[in-house]
């Protein structure tokens, strides 16, 4: 598959009210959007720093994904996103028949209007990667 | 303090020889340096991917901090890496002020010459943080 850049990081955090301040007042960087995903049972809230993302993930569900991560493993890094440019189907056949793991078998709608796909951290080294583009470019 | 972007996420495996085939023929990156950070118990290796490296770090010792990391969490993102231009003490004295635990109170040697410190987690939301900057820029 071809990558151009890291789209975003994930970032489970227990409360976005608690840590936004801290993305802003330490690190200088400015919180420009905050979206519910019910599809993905959080509440998002988004930094940008050079060409990456950094998406805050409040769980708003203990049954949801990161509700389950935070319990387990506290709060920190959920997953890196990679954005490609020849799209997230291919990508994800392109993996497919390498051998990985999928969590989606075809893209779905993330947050931003993004196509989004996950592949499995059993087969990505315990990283969970998430894939996408942007259908508007 | 001000961050330009995201230089490097450091990423812990078991096995640089195992993961190493994953990110090349999977992901396509190309992994363009090996490098033993004998400071940090680690050894790394190098991708690039648009304005960000992805720096896999596999320990050397299981008292480093990557190998007591693998030990508790598994495999994973490891810490996320911001490139300061205004200078990394500046930095941390910037962070300190504002009550974050620092790991590291001056800058130290990273990998590829960087010089490196880091936030302790605690303070940054379950986060490692490192702040770096290049001192031949």
């Amino acid at each position: 598959m071809e990558l151009s850049h890291i789209e975003h990081i994930g970032i489970a955090v227990k409360s976005l009210d608690d840590a936004i301040p801290y993305y802003e007042n330490v690190l200088g960087l400015k919180c420009y959007a905050v979206e519910e995903v019910k599809d993905q049972k959080v509440k998002t809230a988004f930094f940008k720093i050079g060409q990456t993302k950094l998406e805050l993930l409040e769980s708003t569900d203990p049954e949801g994904a990161v509700g389950k991560f935070i319990e387990k493993r506290g709060e920190g890094v959920h997953h890196i996103a990679f954005a490609t440019s020849t799209g997230v189907q291919n990508a994800l056949n392109d993996a497919e028949e390498k051998g990985v793991k999928l969590i989606d078998k075809q893209p779905r709608k993330g947050a931003e209007g993004l196509n989004i796909a996950f592949l499995h951290p059993k087969s990505t080294f315990g990283v969970l990667t998430e894939l996408c583009e942007d259908p508007n470019k």
